[in-house]
């Protein structure tokens, strides 16, 4: 029978469930909204469900479950399968995430922080397939980061490593929620390329955007400025050029830093790669070392939107 | 009979070679001019001078010598032994150096970056005892780096992890020789404190260090300015503060980053400690995550001269 394993990414938005083979197809999907509100019990009886849905999917066209895997944001015990703190799931606080879902099924169960499942999924299925160190970035609300070394997440010793949003690029930038100031992810997350828009039309610059900007509808997106951008809007691309040279800027240390042999770009913002590549390639080009800047492919995720869904159902294949 | 190793440091002034026992302590020493300029062959004849002078003291006094280890700025292919760089040895181009000094001694040897060197010395007979993750900075002319994660040097895919010094704190910053301009080492090394000590006092602030500087003779060091910064220097106090300041928001993006357990400073200016600790740490409260900021000791390197060479031997007492 072929090997197959239930993927969950736990979002504070959606629960997206995936039943993954040993080449990381996803055979079978599902999706149900959290609705954390309702507290730590309901959103567990609904991820259980949701397992629960697929396996007897999978059993009745004869494949093999071999376990079941667990993407979350926040800060994870991995080792243990405790969820510490979930930023984005209230009341998630020292939840034993493991051996709820374990005892419900008989499986084996692993759980992941999400960004490091993403990361996961693209190093075994993805873009960062053959590389053995790689770090992968998700541009989206925030940015978030996976770092693998050695074939290995890299966690560090709370479960906390790989906060690559919030490499200061600027000690004197703007204030991030974080606490600090001129984080990466104030310059290239689909939030600050919005912001920073906004704050040039606000004082009056002139932009193809301007209508979208005036009727206050919330029209004016991170996905409307990238196509302004690509319809040659000077504002527009300007703001996607700051994008990309901050994350250039970052990814100049990583490799300094790290000498991995990959970094993979994932995440909604992914997709205005032409805006940003060039900026960020000549940051990296003019900071980081040749040798360790020459050995490191910039590659755009593959498989992006499923990655934490297959990273966080490979770890129970790849066991 | 009790195991002892040969350590090496390897440097473009000077060779230091020590008698290290299972403990770390070094039993004997010796220490000759590198004199870098006579070649590769000169170089090697005098390393394996100085290496067969302490195994015979060794065997002498009844030790048992398991190995060899040496330490060398530059980039080291430690699987194969073999020195592919290094900026301060003229002539040290992709040169066998771990089969030359086996064929010479039949004994094991094991070849290593100066930084990781050190940073090993330091994580197993030093300031990073008990930490499984840890990153050890030296501040002396240049800012160097070593990654130490679970317990092994991470040298990345090319051997080239670990440049700290090259972190951009400031991507506006002055020039730096490795082409980017703002890095750590631009602010937080010896030679960065004498340079804007010297730039201040050019534009005429006042300080205790005018006479000196008008001197033109040498006698205006980075240890001069320490002392006029210990007896209350205004602007002496105002430089090391900035280094850091500045070491402070590098530390807070590898905490970040890593989630380590323990930074290691060493170095020259590691003794101005007092004048540059709390600068530093007030940029890590500000600007770094607080679970992974509590988690992260800062300590003074303990046995730092002498790093390099004992962990160099650790290479081979480890084994």
């Amino acid at each position: 029978m072929a090997k197959v394993a239930v993927g969950v990414d736990i979002g504070g938005t959606n629960l997206r469930f995936g039943l993954v083979d040993a080449m990381g197809n996803i055979l079978a999907r599902k999706r149900m909204v959290t609705d954390a509100h309702q507290g730590v019990e309901k959103v567990m009886a609904r991820i259980k469900r949701g397992i629960g849905d697929l396996i007897k999917k999978a059993e009745g066209s004869g494949h093999n479950v071999v376990g079941i895997g667990l993407g979350m944001p926040g800060i994870i015990s991995h080792a243990e399968g405790i969820v510490r703190f979930s930023p984005n799931l209230a009341g998630w606080v020292d939840v034993p995430l493991r051996d709820a879902i374990a005892e419900g099924f008989g499986l084996p169960v692993f759980v992941e922080n999400d960004a490091n499942a993403y990361a996961l999924g693209e190093a075994w299925y993805g873009a960062g397939r053959g590389a053995k160190s790689l770090i992968c970035i998700t541009l989206g609300t925030g940015v978030g980061g996976g770092i693998i070394l050695d074939g290995k997440v890299w966690r560090g010793a709370d479960g906390m490593a790989g906060e690559v949003g919030h490499i200061t690029v600027d000690p004197k930038g703007p204030e991030c929620g974080c606490g600090n100031r001129g984080c990466l992810e104030r310059y290239s997350s689909a939030t600050a390329v919005l912001e920073h828009t906004v704050i040039a039309l606000a004082k009056g610059k002139e932009s193809s955007l301007k209508p979208l900007f005036k009727k206050h509808d919330g029209s004016l997106t991170a996905d409307a400025v990238r196509e302004a951008a690509e319809a040659g809007d000077k504002l527009a691309l300007g703001v996607y050029k700051d994008a990309g040279k901050y994350l250039g800027i970052a990814l100049a240390d990583l490799i300094n830093l790290l000498n991995i042999e990959r970094v993979v770009i994932g995440g909604g913002m992914a997709g205005a790669w032409g805006l940003f590549i060039g900026p960020l390639q000549a940051e990296i080009d003019r900071r980081a070392f040749s040798i360790p800047a020459d050995r490191c492919r910039i590659v755009r995720g593959l498989i992006d939107d499923d990655a934490a869904v297959i990273g966080s159902a490979g770890l129970a294949l790849k066991k």
